[in-house]
């Protein structure tokens, strides 16, 4: 694994303009995302205030980035980022499939959940609780665990569980029906709270205690604050400055999740400030080292 | 004249994203700038990281905006605003042609400012040095009086000022020849400094003293804080914060003149929020109103 200069994650409009500047500046970066862009921007009926492209569907809009990475190269890695962890020079990301990824620089871009987070995962994280299937299977050997899912990916994450553990749960929360292995258990109803006392006992849903030895959430994207442990919040959002800088030294954030308005061109506009802080952070840091 | 919602004062990707992004949340506004949109816009070479015009040139980007704007009807005012007065609950424009305008919010989107104060014209700002020939002609009746002009635009202004004074000097920054005048005296000399006690008495050049009552300083714009009284700054930029607010209330700045990194996309994406946080303070106050 070799370290690049900047980890983006999230391919949204801020996270491909950050992408953009880093490789004009000649950066090694790598771009965390979806290869459709963004679920949000595909299904956006009209964008009218995005200068420049005046009266632009959804789908044009994201088909107008996508060509503007193909023309420079620019290649979206398909992989959920499950933890970012400061090393003090550098950062280690850990991946959904077990993979790491060292990083000097990090912009975090991967809008905001919608989700706000069930009663007791907060308490339970890193104690029953987490959100990669892949890196904390192995702790679930002869155990019980369930899996819930916001979206379908969250499915190979169950089947990959059910390889390891006794029993496993699983409790879609998108309306398909999910085609899981048939050693997993399906269950259609509604989470509501997490319990236990230093370690998870169960899950409580709307019609019963369920027990178990741990829950997975597996989301679109994962809480920034439980994402990146020591990130300094401001609510919901990441607390940025004018230069897209957190609190960490060489840690980035923007577009949505560094705060409202919720818009495409601000999204945009902040994701090119990080790349060229980033820059600048990189370039002072190999003169330093030189 | 009737009060608008929001003026924008200056027509680069800032301010015409302001006005895109103000205009579709149906806010009554007025853009002041030129036609052509910006020259630093049109004649940008190659812009490569506008995230969904790859590629583009200057002048292809200049005319996407100026479609943009024609698609919703937006106009550009060809005025200058050489002063605001916060008037407590509204601000006062001066425009160039000594006309006034009202508005409840501002966003200043002009852009940065290259050239550097002449010595002494900070001191005698209102002292005998003056941005706006229209508006201050009056007081060099019988007087004499140079207009040091940074554009062609300016010789017009001298015109207008020869009508008036006693005696003008026109001092072009610029390398075409100006046509002006015969009455005036037009002078190849470079400016360094003026001099003075309590008023203005004199201009010094490279090569000599010129007695006079006044100076009038021509430029594409005027820095921030001449313009705008009582406006906080940092450094050479207008101080802001992420929602683009300034230190006075219902004014906003956005793109260069809100600092780095001089980038069309973040300067569009400033606009955006400008206009935003305009409209939440309009909506703000005509709820209190009401």
């Amino acid at each position: 694994m070799s370290r690049v200069d900047i980890a983006i994650i999230g391919s949204g409009p801020a996270g491909i303009s950050a992408a953009i500047t880093a490789t004009i500046r000649k950066k090694n970066i790598i771009l965390y995302g979806e290869k459709t862009i963004s679920d949000k921007v595909n299904k956006a009926h009209q964008i009218l205030n995005y200068p420049g492209l005046p009266e632009v569907s959804g789908e044009e809009f994201a088909q107008n980035l996508r060509d503007h990475l193909d023309r420079m190269g620019i290649e979206i890695t398909e992989k959920k980022v499950t933890m970012v962890y400061a090393m003090g020079d550098y950062y280690m990301l850990q991946l959904s499939d077990g993979q790491m990824q060292e990083a000097t620089t990090v912009i975090l871009s991967s809008g905001m959940i919608q989700e706000k987070p069930l009663p007791g995962e907060d308490d339970f994280l890193g104690r029953g609780v987490s959100y990669c299937v892949t890196c904390d299977a192995m702790f679930y050997r002869e155990k019980t665990a369930a899996v819930i899912g916001y979206n379908k990916e969250a499915e190979e994450e169950a089947d990959f569980l059910a390889d390891v553990a006794d029993k496993v749960y699983y409790i879609p929360m998108y309306k398909d029906e999910p085609d899981v292995k048939k050693s997993i258990t399906v269950i259609h109803e509604k989470p509501v709270e997490m319990f236990g006392d230093m370690q998870i006992k169960g899950l409580r849903t709307e019609d019963r205690d369920i027990s178990l030895d741990g829950v997975f959430l597996i989301r679109d994207a994962i809480a920034p604050a439980k994402l990146v442990p020591g990130l300094e919040m401001d609510g919901n959002h990441v607390k940025v400055n004018l230069k897209m800088e957190t609190n960490l030294p060489g840690f980035y954030a923007c577009g949505d999740i560094a705060g409202t308005p919720y818009q495409y061109v601000k999204a945009a506009g902040q994701g090119n400030v990080a790349a060229l802080s980033a820059v600048n952070y990189l370039d002072a840091k190999k003169k330093m080292n030189s």
